[in-house]
């Protein structure tokens, strides 16, 4: 049998596509997350449209893709519902004319087809996924066909480097015109770990460019993003960030404001309750947002240990030799690092309670993990752009900190991104209440499980509630006391205190006495 | 690098699954074709619930799994909007009380994951995802990649076994108690085609119990479903279709009106676009129409030409080979012919055409090609179930039709569908417009692609039009002049005339006096 997949309907669909019918926009405020419109129910049958199709609306001229939903009475003949999410992104006003007509069948659908078959896709094929992607012409059933044939087939070192060119192509630019350029990424899975904001102000002060673009949290407690945000806003738009930058070298910023390779967040959404990572699919989602932003040279920091991402050392490796295989393909010099991820970095899991700690280590004080995870990346940073020798980085990073340089470069971002470069760490809000947790026998901490924590450091209401979080007191390897606080959670309400505690005992976060086996 | 599946957040979910809101429901005339309400913003985002995601709603002790729109001011605090289809589905009221809460993650992810990894899955698995699939708890892209992961590692035939009976299991049974029965499937692809409907009555009329249950179009201008209703009520409910063929020995109804195997019908609707067809679950898909009305014995009919759905021989044998062994271990006895499929069989494309070539040939006249083909598929039906020796079928059936014994079992059928069993072909309705499609120069006809007729015949109206469709006087070898009649166009409109004429200009379904080469 053949499988029923090469079948040429687009001739069909060109026909087709003379039927076409005039409608006037109608107001729903509905938000869906999707580009979906309503049709009348009889009209759409009349002229072949089924629910759940995708067909194209021509709003003066101006082309869009959306898929279909129908209603009886509350959208009528020669009328056209509009969720309130496209009346904003397509800025269609009530009223508004709106001709309805079928779609062609989307080209990447054959180079989707492709992969399934194991068949390798080129340069062309893989940027017309990203297009038709973009222009919401594939429905999130082919996208995923192609995200899970390309994890089960594979994408080869020239599929990676075109999809990550297809993803920086897909959104803004910043052209900064100047160069070095550094950035660096953190494969995660760390709670805290607030480390680029240490290191960005000391790379900066050093007269290096690092225009760092975050993200907000999903799963974790709080972002980069939403950490500095408690400092400055993050939410600045390309040419803005742009100037700041050539003035002050560094900058934190929220990477979905700036536009930066929005086809990976498409994606991203869909991967995640599949949890569907295809390696070179993760590959250029990373590096695309760094030669978005013209990054020249690029550390990747891995984390290894049980409750991160990465466990072992075997894989960081292949990783990291991927990361600079694709790299040089794509121009950009990649050094890795693999560290220590079996417990959090810092004290504070939450916005406010990480900003703080990043402030206290500028300051000269604060978490020695959080300063000294710092000092090493920055080091490796100054290394790896040949500011100085092999070896070489850590002290002079270190010189930039303790001199109070970067103290210095950071209050000028702040102040360049539109906050308060002289707030001091008790101006930052508290949240209303706060539980210690405390040890209840005598003992030697184990391991303390990344994951629990952070899932804990949401349930106080992180990062919504932005003073809310997990501050820990106790690092592993501690010797504690019964009646010893090995943690407090702040929350602003009793509520969320009482549902992070019923965490807490679930998952046990902190481990004690024994060696631990992996349950996870 | 891991792949990063196989995180288990099931616990973290039934954590989560302790928060839980009170909402009502207020009613949204608007059908979405999926299982979706509405969240006020602000209400969703404190209990951490984001757009596109599935949450539960506990409707006085029932729990479904729904998808998440959100709305700002349409749906208030404490309101959740409620979308037609689910009202109706659901039996949702406005101002009924709603419970929302997270989901766990379906246990069926884990198959999928292991599939895509490229593991046997067993039948509880199998069935694991087949019930989450019905209860709604997986995505259109979670579903999405375990059929694209099926059709690349293949499903074993143990797996297919396990598919089909799952998806027998996820709707009802027939349970006749009597037997022989028997059954007839056509994998498709050509033209009218009607042979079910002249079939059924010589079996049945044999006293062979043949509980044929038929589809409605989906891209053709008329499914066996539609046809039949011209001539009687289709949508009718398993208990009346069992009552009705212990009386009858045959029945052609509506595969939807009886609920088998719904869990197909939800995953036709995303391989179609996607034009995904694992031949796995496409052998399961079609047997499980067949067991769940309890099918002895099944005659397959695989057309093979240019424009059918199997091009050639090797297809074919390899096809009907799966389907006797998968078959076998089903119970089944499956007999496969390969037939002629180069061209379409019968004069009329869509509804009343149709109707009236089914009508004709039980009254001893009609398209040759029609009855030949139902005497002979008619006819290999009786020896497989053993009522008459290798080579005596066709004989037989040519005596049930020929005596009129088939035309007065239609017409029981008919009246025991609830149609009129004396109904006359020139009872039969006709098209407003008529157009001839006219030879333009003596030839011979070489090829009639079945394809083309079908897009020309819908483009006229069929199936929402009865009476609208294409009928060919001439057939594949006939010597034709310049004027002579090849098809007559009947539409409702003289618009629908015009768009069919345009498609015909197109596709050029006929081609006269040279060798085709395939185009598509």
């Amino acid at each position: 049998m053949t499988n029923g997949m090469g079948r040429d309907s687009r001739k069909e669909l060109e026909i087709y596509k003379k039927k076409k019918y005039i409608t006037q926009a109608k107001m729903i405020d509905i938000s869906t997350g999707n580009k979906i419109v309503v049709l009348n129910d009889k009209e759409a049958l009349v002229n072949d449209i089924f629910e759940g199709e995708r067909v194209e609306i021509d709003i003066k001229g101006k082309i869009h893709i959306v898929l279909v939903n129908l209603s009886h009475s509350l959208v009528k003949e020669g009328e056209i519902g509009i969720y309130a999410d496209i009346s904003k992104d397509f800025g269609i006003a009530e009223g508004d004319i709106i001709e309805v007509s079928h779609i062609q069948t989307p080209q990447s659908l054959e180079t989707i087809i492709k992969k399934i078959n194991g068949q390798p896709t080129n340069k062309d094929e893989i940027q017309s996924v990203i297009s038709d992607l973009m222009a919401n012409r594939l429905s999130e059933s082919e996208i995923s066909a192609w995200m899970t044939s390309s994890f089960i087939r594979g994408l080869n070192d020239e599929e990676i480097v075109s999809l990550t060119e297809a993803m920086v192509g897909s959104g803004q630019l910043l052209n900064l015109g100047k160069s070095p350029i550094v950035d660096k990424h953190c494969v995660g899975g760390v709670s805290g770990n607030r480390t680029t904001m240490v290191l960005v102000p000391i790379i900066a002060s050093a007269g290096i460019y690092i225009p760092k673009s975050s993200s907000r949290a999903i799963t974790s407690p709080s972002g980069t993003a939403d950490t500095m945000e408690i400092l400055a806003p993050v939410n600045i738009e390309m040419d803005e960030l742009r100037e700041l930058v050539k003035k002050t070298f560094g900058a934190i910023v929220w990477g979905g404001g700036i536009n930066i390779a929005p086809a990976d967040d498409k994606m991203i959404k869909l991967r995640r309750p599949l949890r569907l990572d295809p390696k070179g699919i993760l590959l250029a989602s990373i590096l695309a947002k760094k030669k978005a932003v013209g990054s020249q040279y690029v550390l990747i920091d891995i984390p290894i240990g049980m409750s991160a991402k990465i466990g072992d050392m075997a894989t960081a490796q292949d990783l990291a030799k991927d990361f600079k295989t694709i790299g040089q393909k794509l121009g950009m010099n990649i050094g890795c690092v693999v560290t220590n991820g079996s417990e959090p970095i810092g004290n504070g899991m939450g916005p406010v309670l990480e900003a703080k700690d990043v402030l206290s280590v500028l300051h000269g004080e604060g978490p020695t993990d959080l300063k000294e995870k710092s000092l090493l990346l920055a080091g490796k940073i100054f290394e790896l752009c040949g500011k100085v020798g092999k070896d070489e980085g850590y002290d002079v990073a270190k010189h930039f900190l303790e001199s109070g340089k970067a103290l210095d470069k950071m209050k000028e971002i702040i102040a360049a991104q539109g906050g308060n470069p002289n707030v001091k760490i008790d101006d930052l809000p508290t949240a209303k209440y706060r539980y210690s947790v405390k040890a209840i026998a005598d003992g030697k901490i184990e391991h303390i499980d990344n994951k629990s924590i952070s899932r804990i450091a949401r349930a106080t209401g992180a990062p919504i509630d932005k003073a809310a979080g997990v501050y820990l007191f106790k690092s592993k390897g501690d010797l504690v006391k019964a009646g010893d606080i090995i943690f407090d959670l702040h929350a602003e309400s009793e509520a969320n205190i009482d549902f992070a505690l019923k965490m807490a005992e679930e998952f046990n976060p902190i481990n004690m006495g024994k060696m631990l086996i992996d349950e996870f």
